[in-house]
């Protein structure tokens, strides 16, 4: 009961946190109540640090098993960095740390954590698509560089630029342009910086098998990404879900038993339909 | 039969209504047949106000049950805001009023009114991934603002500007130009006002993890969202639609006939597992 | 065998006039070898006037049975349409008449003509959606005109200018450009016409909630519209490819059997727990 | 053993000529580094020849069955055309030689080729729907040129660029654009070479049926393209990926199984049933 009450306390402190970050991004704001903003940021601090010490009192008398749970090591982090008195002249980083309170919001609510994890732990089954996708970039980016970078060093200068012009591709961001470059040469287009449009005409027909494959090669790769992730992570949130609530009734439990041995008859089937097939 | 063809007649006018309102957006029609359109729009409120009275006097003795009825409060307060004399003052708030009876159409088409229902039901079931993708969008917002605020104050300018940006972003409009302008500085960018472009460059290492990793997370959590919606909504979907075509027999039939299938399916294996050993 | 042969043999006939249509867009091409394509194309023709009065005879001693098939009558219109003298003189609808000619293909390949129909036969399932869709996009561009048609004629000047915007806003294309014409004036963009810059500022936040809102409720439901078809258009194709094949082996077609009937229980025990739950 | 350590050696071979290669796309570091570079090119060079040679002593006394495996066969192309003289000439075929080094990762990492072979075997199953794709860009690019080709010929000179527009409006990259110049004509768009504005208005009616349509059809048989490739490739890919961990057992006692899981089922059921009845 008391632990229920002081998580729903710690998770209002947490939220007052975010807000408070948040009005910091006004100026007038902060000139106005700055002291106020600033005193009460202090008071979130308070809590939090009287809250490390409590829950390492809960454990005693081996306070530092507290350390074992990575959560209470990001908890212990963040309020020791606050502390700190150097940080304070550095103004984006005390500001950033003060931002990363507002993830503390994952740990106090299970639901969130579990559907964070579910998206976790559903990367590594992708794995080789993802492999595939950074072949696939690394591989384009470099023959990006040889075949464009002196017409359009721009977009495939070297490497890196390269593969960020690759990466802006796959989200079907401005495409046509960096194709269309090699066909009217680079100072028909505004670039940023004029200095970046070298030599104009290049081999349109090479641009194009080039664009196009990488835009269709991209883009199934890509979507086969996400797709994975997202049924994967779907499939794993509604497992996790399920398994937290209780069984509603006793009828329910039972429909769903049937439901998943008949499940596994069919996947059994399938498989071995698969292999027959 | 009556009610049936009083439903039909209810329609055809919200329909009317809905052309009417349609109508008024073109100038030139308004200025020649205006009184006619008028009369019309008039004679559409008169037959809702009807409408209104005829399905509370059938709720006589009891008229005031009416409003237990959510769409039935909406469609009085369609009917009194059309009536009110004050409101004729101002023209957009009295067309407004008047597009609302085009939503009076979700009513009298219950399939409609089935798949609005099953788009809405299915917001909560995916209520944690809606809280991540806040959360993240309030994280990368402040962020974005004390990192980017003073250089690019068009997209990061504050807070809610920066939610804008972070939104656009989302639907992949645009980000690549946000991400340029850390690069080359505002200055070479035709930002709508001039004034808008403070201080030129940037951390350009900076951005491209912000911006990325934004566009990644992003994606992925909106698209899960998305994906989490829709596919909850066609489940929702169907089962109502089916509900209302063949209303649900008792459970012990229902079972029987799952039990049914079950024989067969095992029947048919039998004789294949025979037909094989 | 002759009726295959034939059959391979109008297909290929169908490929040459589709090459000759494209070969028409060259005008360097038309301009050397003019009279052999105009020879070709009327080759084309007199063949498939050729298999008109051939499938007619086919069907003696009643050839008017002909008329009775769909395919029939549009090859019958493509064939008179071409014979037509008067037609020549435009020269476009000529053009356009000898393009139809290639859709013709559909009909000579019947798998594509199943995946055709598929297509085609998903579409009235997903009708409520697609009410849903158009009454969205109508409530929107009406307010879209009273609220934003004098500030900014170009995207919302009357309803179907309105509609247009909307639809393009669908697709995520330049939503963002839409959106801030409304914070700093249309002056300060491009319009293609200035006379459509009338008066410059609005009411920002009013244009916010429209946008935002719009652009998550359009996503949603456009995709809800292009999922549904996509999947019930795919389960469609499947079952009509599967029919035509024949059971490769018995227990392949015994397997599938029990495949099918599970299906059946499970699809009862998701509806029931569906119904419980 | 020997083999798995020696596979283990020609992977990590194979990611140092992918680094190599990565490098020398940035010439500060070719000029100050360059001689080092080209030594560690030649050693990577010298080990996939010793490589080569090694596997077919392996199958000697008949070495000519290396040949018979295409991916030995792309291994020996690579090889030989670096060892070839006049090959050196050309910098940029030698080049892209080094860079199809790196594909050879795919054979060294058997889960990748498994995945490639996946995406590659689920093409031929949206054969149809491919077809489907290429008729209707055919048929639009000829009526493009057709209707548009002399207004905008930018985008519809002649059939090959109606065929890219199409391609770029299919991933709705800049379709607002391309119809927005049959309104407002050509004259008001910066083209990159404006000799490509011939004449100025078209019809604009006509303009929006054909890019609406496109966009709509466009959209969804190219979504449906994808969604087939990537939910077969999926099945596939889990298939392949089950039959390497778990071989196959055989067929009669993969179908007990199957029983044993519907009676389980059958049971349970029955004592739901018993239990409300």
């Amino acid at each position: 009961m008391a632990s229920a009450a002081f998580n729903r306390f710690v998770t209002a402190v947490i939220v007052l946190a975010a807000v408070l970050v948040g009005l910091e991004t006004y100026p007038p704001l902060m000139a106005r109540y700055g002291p106020a903003l600033h005193l009460l940021n202090n008071l979130v601090l308070a809590i939090f640090a009287l809250e490390v010490l409590l829950r390492m009192g809960a454990l005693w008398p081996r306070p530092l098993r507290y350390f074992l749970d990575g959560w209470n090591v990001f908890d212990f982090l963040i309020v020791v960095g606050s502390l700190l008195p150097g940080l304070g002249a550095y103004a984006v980083a005390a500001r950033l740390l003060r931002l990363l309170r507002v993830l503390r919001l994952v740990r106090t609510l299970p639901d969130l954590q579990i559907i964070l994890g579910a998206l976790l732990r559903s990367i590594p089954s992708i794995g080789y698509v993802l492999l595939l996708m950074l072949l696939l970039l690394y591989v384009y980016a470099v023959a990006g560089v040889f075949l464009f970078g002196t017409n359009d060093p721009f977009h495939f200068g070297n490497l890196h630029t390269a593969l960020l012009t690759l990466f802006s591709i796959l989200t079907l961001e401005g495409w046509v342009d960096v194709l269309r470059i090699q066909y009217f040469g680079c100072e028909r287009f505004e670039l940023p910086d004029p200095a970046l449009c070298v030599q104009p005409q290049a081999q349109p027909l090479v641009a194009v098998v080039y664009m196009v494959s990488f835009v269709l090669l991209g883009t199934l790769v890509f979507l086969n990404l996400l797709v994975g992730i997202i049924v994967n992570s779907m499939d794993e949130m509604r497992k996790s879900l399920q398994e937290r609530k209780a069984p509603s009734s006793d009828l329910e439990a039972r429909l769903a038993e049937v439901q998943a041995k008949l499940r596994e008859a069919q996947a059994l089937l399938n498989n071995l339909a698969g292999h027959r097939g």
